[in-house]
């Protein structure tokens, strides 16, 4: 075989040392079960789609994006996201699913863009969203920020607020102003973290707005608080506008809803300057910061969308729903040292087998199994001493030693590796052990 | 948008409804847990690598069936299995690894075959390899086997039988028997099943071998049973070959191991008609049927490689390992009527709000989160009547009815969807009731 054959992964398509990987297999099975307690249940859509299928709803810039390729006369293309996906599932299977349907997605998307820092051609969403057919109560809102901040406050990464705004403020308010180009200035604030306030005056200031509006548009962006502040601050700004009063109405019973889910009022504030890109948004949109490390940006995030599905088909078919970034979230944790690596195994003992007696051996070894203790056995020639260094290099904490002398006595040599400290044991003792 | 969309899938890429994907998720979970009890930790690679990573490696027939494409000057290809990309991974990282390497990975791999029943062109392989640096016992061989058959049990498909052979008998008795083309023939036999006895003869008298021949490999292949008696007809056909002797030693040897591991002899026997059609098996090689199912073939199979990673660099790093084909499993136990559709759901219970003390009810809801039970608020207008048609519509068994009369009383009214049985209970009893 040629050797110079590029053993790299590409670039901008992650794949994660053993360690770190455990950590994100971790983080898939806390965000699985607990889209699972809210009643989201497992959906997966192919990672291939049909290429006219998705372009229909991918915005210009995610267009450009999207990998493509043909298989005979079919133009075939990588989802880019999972909500496209499940817009076109639902439409197709709206008569045989039981509405409001909550589905959960936890898979790879793919996207072409130039590969930086934080940003992945290939990289994992958690998605949690529920679908309404005809309509959905606005108590679903409230629900998908509850599962949010619940699922988030599992992932223990720190203290954390959702902020919260409403695609209707923001509409109405814009509305009101009479600016032009309304898509190019919500762009404007979406990345107004991004260009910082100067960059932004000026953009704004090329949009041919004149200093009042671009005072006004800045100071609008910068509300926030609880709903008591946000609407006084709101109300001040004389907005007439149907819109923008209907989405003040609709932050004020989403705060009433909030309060009856028992939310934390320190987890989520409502904050005008969360714009949310993507154009399919109608209400509600969130983002979420982690407070202590708030240059991560938004680690979860979605919002309401009442035309999507329904798009595909001829029934309006209202969700909202929740992504957490999985891959990005990993990538920029282990920079920040929020998540630290420990073992390289999912293995929680490895056996080290010294003796020739190996069925007494292996019903210990079924034994531990059995009792849910993930055990290697080092089947390798080299004695105690390669054994442990292998259990060492691994990181694992305890090995247990088996020689003749062990079995003649029924107590086994359980060795901690981090302390050195090796006790003498029966097997109802090392099971009890490693279980805790 | 236009309504002229196809929303079906693409041919030969399932996409299950959410009872089907239910068993899925479970079945995921199960192989995953109990690779995991084998110390076999999760790895992921990309779906996308460089196409001549992927060619290297790829025989004639797969190679044809690889989805390739170009992003600017990089040919992509979406991976066909996930033993080639470990292959690439371990022999990147030989120098941060800890040997012998178990690893399992469970995702989707992708072959641009035709579509017909069975063949899918997006499909999950779930697999477990354990690779060593230089050298790899032959215990690991009787491990990856102990492993298969446990996971095999553990998917609870009726009773099973692991066929196991050993590709040096195979090729060392083809070479004894001094016949050309010995890939055309471990091709055919690989096929025997498929093509019937009749055919095999006809293709075989094709590749010119003799009546002596034909019924020499006929008998050959029909070799099977315990340790003894295979060994015993192993004998009688008077091989002299040294890869045919190395063949019989590793195959006694692995017997003995198979019999320590405590293996059920039921669950075991050594089958000569065992080909793999993969070129880069050296060694044990596998498959496994259920017993009351054998139509469906192989569901769990691997074998020995000593080649395939040390192709990719300098060291020699002999691997042995197991795939389940779990997408082609579940369409096929589906079929067999082996596994049945339930519930539409994750939640084990809807809550049906009759109350306007939305606070008081999501304490309930909260309560019963905590203590793991998935829950799903009905959220919509409509009342009892509506929300009970919900609830039975997923399949749920229990529904949970919170009014004003059950929060003032303490007592809420849990709703046995399957029976019709409404009992009185408090918040305790209900969790109770439902974690049972």
């Amino acid at each position: 075989m040629s050797e110079k054959l590029n053993l790299q992964p590409l670039s901008g398509m992650p794949e994660w040392p053993p360690a770190a990987q455990l950590i994100f297999e971790r983080w898939k099975q806390t965000v699985r079960e607990s889209y699972g307690l809210f009643g989201y249940t497992p959906l997966e859509t192919p990672t291939i789609e049909r290429a006219e299928v998705l372009m229909a709803k991918a915005g210009a810039s995610t267009g450009k994006q999207i990998y493509r390729f043909a298989k005979g006369e079919t133009q075939l293309a990588l989802r880019f996201d999972l909500t496209v996906p499940l817009a076109r599932f639902v439409a197709l299977h709206q008569n045989e699913l039981a509405f409001p349907f909550r589905r959960q997605a936890i898979g790879p998307v793919f996207r072409g863009e130039r590969a930086q820092m934080g940003r992945f051609r290939e990289f994992y969403q958690a998605d949690a969203d529920i679908i309404g057919r005809g309509s959905l109560s606005s108590s679903a809102d409230a629900e998908i920020l509850a599962l949010a901040a619940q699922t988030v406050k599992r992932l223990e990464l720190g203290s954390f607020q959702l902020q919260i705004s409403n695609r209707k403020i923001v509409m109405g308010f814009l509305s009101a102003l009479k600016v032009m180009d309304q898509k190019a200035i919500i762009q404007l604030l979406d990345d107004a973290d991004k260009i910082g306030p100067k960059k932004l005056q000026e953009e704004l200031r090329l949009l041919r707005l004149d200093t009042f509006e671009i005072r006004k548009i800045t100071k609008f962006a910068q509300i926030h608080g609880n709903f008591h502040q946000v609407s006084q601050l709101l109300l001040r700004l004389d907005v007439d506008n149907a819109l923008f009063n209907e989405g003040l109405e609709e932050l004020h019973r989403l705060s009433q809803h909030l309060e009856a889910l028992r939310l934390d009022p320190a987890e989520y504030q409502f904050n005008m300057g969360i714009i949310r890109g993507l154009d399919y948004y109608t209400g509600m949109i969130y983002e979420t910061i982690l407070l202590d490390h708030v240059s991560l940006g938004s680690i979860c995030s979605g919002g309401r969308y009442d035309n999507l599905v329904g798009n595909y088909g001829k029934t309006k078919m209202p969700g909202v729903g929740c992504s957490i970034g999985l891959t990005r979230l990993l990538a920029q944790a282990l920079a920040a040292g929020l998540v630290s690596l420990e073992q390289k195994t999912i293995s929680q003992v490895v056996v080290v087998p010294l003796t020739a007696q190996l069925d007494h051996l292996h019903d210990i070894v079924n034994a531990l199994r059995q009792s849910g203790i993930a055990t290697e056995v080092y089947l390798e020639a080299g004695g105690m001493k390669k054994a442990l260094k292998h259990a060492a290099d691994l990181g694992v904490a305890y090995a247990l030693i088996i020689g003749d002398d062990e079995l003649a006595q029924k107590k086994l040599s359980l060795k901690n590796l981090v302390t050195g400290a090796q006790e003498s044991l029966n097997l109802a003792q090392v099971i009890n052990t490693l279980q805790s």
